[in-house]
């Protein structure tokens, strides 16, 4: 295969495998803990290709970091815009944050509107380099719609497990890209299980992001993007929302990538975030202890993951990255996505802004500092979960179709 | 001001006017009838730009255009992406369909997911230069998002007209920007009605796009992209849905003054699709009859209008290129839906995807050939309107978390 991918590392043993067809994770510490790095040729990516080059490219997507994905560059891709997301700098925010150089990446703006849409592009592509028809996963609801989306574009059949409660905008998107939707009546964990064994039985491709090495080189390309729009002057911290923790450790192994092969010269420290209504990986980091599964009870559904699937990999990035964590409460959550909206017109849905949430809080403690660089990611758009916006912004004013009524209506409320 | 606009013309009577705050409609011919044109200096224009030179830009959105738009470049601009969507060309669509050559213009990819951001850019950069705070508007949704959005992002405060019926995706769009949000028991009609009201009453900024002329020049840019992204070799045919009208005017606009400067050397033909259960333009331009009011019966809500604000312009956009203007049903709006999510992966509102149901009709019609260049608008995002998706899609299948219960439920759809 034409592309840098000198093969699969263990995290845990550090065994190192040849990249193949069908291995997905370490056989001799299991599917659990085995969980896979992709390892690139550095050395000759440093060789070959340059900053400068890089800003010659007129491919606005993940794929102008083609050297640093596990594709080989000829087979065909899906025919969707993945990634390149705007990086905004929006003062009316930083005002009231305190925080004079800040910056947001809105991954909302992704194909089907998540970050996930990296991880399945990657996905798509690899499954037609393995020659699988069929491809699989289980999701929280992001993964799926992007997978869906993906699929749809790449001729796949899809089929896609998803827990009961999975909110309707994203079911929508499942259903609209023609995928093969089972929403499993339970925990997004039973959702999780049946998909294992639903793959094992049919050997479709599986795009489970803890278990597939490859959908975290997707993810990865979000803080490249981040480091090129801001002109390889590598922020202070990222703020990302926490589930499985492969996007926190797709983050870290973007910048990693990077700084491998000297295109930045330091490393951001990563703010991971949780719902405190579904916390066990920001529980593990503070007790400095391992992680236990947890309950799900947040607004957050994006990120409530009780059993999270890539503890590993997440909890050491944030710590490599000398980083912390923090869980914020929903009513935070509620309170960053009206916030947001209203000083920079950026819609995200409860678990795209809780990294924004966890930032306002370490803003407020000092252990961010107000003159630090920092990008918080927005992880998906509000659109997907319309109920909770409504929770958060309330209802609007209802008038009859007449003068006198409005002119009463706003009276009533000091406009006049 | 250090634009390129020399006034505005009447386009009923042609009388030409100064650009000055406050003139959105002709004085002579009222403000029904007398919506004015914007008019640039395109010999100069043509003299101080060149396609070449922006084919050096830096800037992917509707700013690169900036010598075709009615602001001054040094007013502070809202800081979200505007345009500069991606243009698709989906195989399996084009397969179904038959075409040979067709293009998907994905506008749903802009910050508050719809075509109506560029509009909504332009309104409050004016705002701005004209020293308003406040802006209003009337929509159907829409608009109304995007205002809400974009004047966020500037610092400003909108009062948002919305007939009742507005999809909750687009409601919560609106809350969630901080709009002050009118919800008028009533019709598409009686909501505009009561907004100009209001503006008159308040002395807002109006963003209402039939009336504000400056509104069509930012709707325009979704043009300059598709001759841009096309390489100059302009479409055949370029199919969109038509409510108020101004959407369809302002497509034939950006053709128009890119054929003035010399950019483009033809103009495409211009296919208006409405749904049957409102098509109040369709039917005058089929019956070739002055328009008359119609019932609001479609489940298409962005461009179920009844009383079309934009008729003659957009009319005269059909005449003109040569065109033509189909009603298709809802049904045929839900089969487009589908088709374009499972072919492509492209999420279209019901609206965002009548062009492409109207291109279905005329292509087994036999008017549009195979082989024809086609590029069809999707003018917004299907998750602002979830409910009539999953009308459109069906439901997941539901099972407990046990592989057997999977097995069986699978086996009984004929997958083993």
């Amino acid at each position: 295969m034409m592309n840098y991918v000198l093969g699969l590392c263990c995290i845990k043993c550090g065994k190192e495998l040849q990249a193949e067809p069908g291995i997905y994770t370490c056989p001799e510490c299991g599917p659990q803990d085995g969980i896979l790095d992709v390892v690139y040729d550095y050395q000759n990516i440093k060789i070959r290709h340059s900053r400068q080059q890089l800003s010659q490219s007129g491919d606005y997507s993940i794929f102008r970091y083609i050297p640093f994905l596990p594709l080989n560059p000829e087979t065909p891709r899906p025919n969707l815009r993945f990634g390149w997301t705007p990086l905004y700098r929006p003062p009316g925010l930083a005002k009231v944050l305190g925080f004079t150089n800040l910056y947001v990446k809105d991954d909302g703006q992704n194909p089907t509107a998540s970050l996930k849409d990296r991880a399945s592009a990657i996905a798509v592509i690899r499954a037609v380099e393995e020659k699988m028809t069929t491809i699989a996963c289980s999701s929280t609801g992001n993964a799926a719609s992007s997978l869906a989306g993906a699929a749809a574009a790449m001729g796949l059949t899809t089929f896609i497990f998803v827990p009961g409660r999975v909110p309707q905008g994203k079911v929508a998107q499942l259903l609209i890209f023609g995928a093969n939707v089972i929403s499993v009546q339970g925990s997004y964990s039973d959702a999780f299980r049946l998909s294992a064994e639903a793959i094992d039985r049919w050997g479709w491709y599986n795009r489970n992001a803890a278990i597939n090495p490859y959908l975290v080189e997707g993810k990865k390309t979000v803080a490249m993007e981040i480091a090129e729009q801001l002109n390889w002057e590598v922020p202070d911290w990222v703020a990302v929302s926490v589930g499985d923790g492969c996007t926190i450790a797709g983050v870290w192994k973007g910048f990693k990538d990077l700084y491998r092969v000297g295109w930045i010269d330091k490393l951001p420290k990563l703010l991971g975030v949780q719902s405190s209504g579904c916390s066990p990986l920001v529980d593990s980091f503070l007790e400095n202890r391992h992680w236990r599964p947890a309950e799900e009870n947040t607004i957050a559904d994006s990120i409530a993951v009780g059993v999270p699937r890539n503890p590993e990999k997440a909890l050491r990035a944030v710590r490599e990255s000398g980083g912390t964590m923090v869980a914020v409460s929903d009513e935070d959550i509620l309170d960053a996505m009206r916030l947001l909206g209203r000083t920079s017109g950026i819609f995200g849905e409860p678990a795209g802004v809780t990294g924004l949430a966890g930032l306002r809080y370490l803003g407020s403690n000092g252990v961010i500092k107000s003159d630090e660089k920092i990008v918080a990611i927005v992880t998906g758009n509000g659109l997907k979960d319309v109920k909770n916006a409504i929770a958060a912004a309330g209802e609007p004013i209802r008038v009859d179709p007449s003068l006198q009524c409005l002119v009463e209506e706003l009276k009533w409320r000091g406009i006049e």
